[in-house]
């Protein structure tokens, strides 16, 4: 899970649309980003990908859109 | 999206455990706590609930194991 912080104008078009180019670009890294929650009050995003290690997950972040998460964190789920 | 970080002695028992008593509290304060995925390397969970507020969803916490969150993020999802 990675977690973007203080994204300037965020709302639901420029989320999708960022999500839209990790997806288009991902493959290469043998990621998948499966889901995404962000908050249009504080301009948090929160990012849930699979993949071989937090580097691939980045690069796929910065290739995409350059927006670089704050925090990736390895996480199981319940 | 509710952010606990650098729970001590985090494994999927006890985040297990932890969010089996959320259930178990959360119907009187009209939450419904979805998903968690949790970090044991660094002690960070991140909780997704359905919540009439902020209060409510962190006084289901309070009540079922005293762990309150660090962060609070009303969030939207794709």
């Amino acid at each position: 899970m990675d977690v973007h912080r203080k994204i300037e104008g965020l709302n639901p078009e420029t989320a999708a649309q960022a999500h839209k180019r990790d997806l288009e670009v991902q493959d290469k890294y043998g990621v998948n980003y499966m889901h995404y929650w962000f908050s249009e009050k504080d301009g948090t995003v929160f990012c849930l990908s699979e993949a071989p290690n937090a580097e691939a997950a980045a690069a796929v972040h910065k290739e995409a859109h350059g927006m670089l998460p704050d925090e990736i964190h390895e996480v199981k789920s319940d």
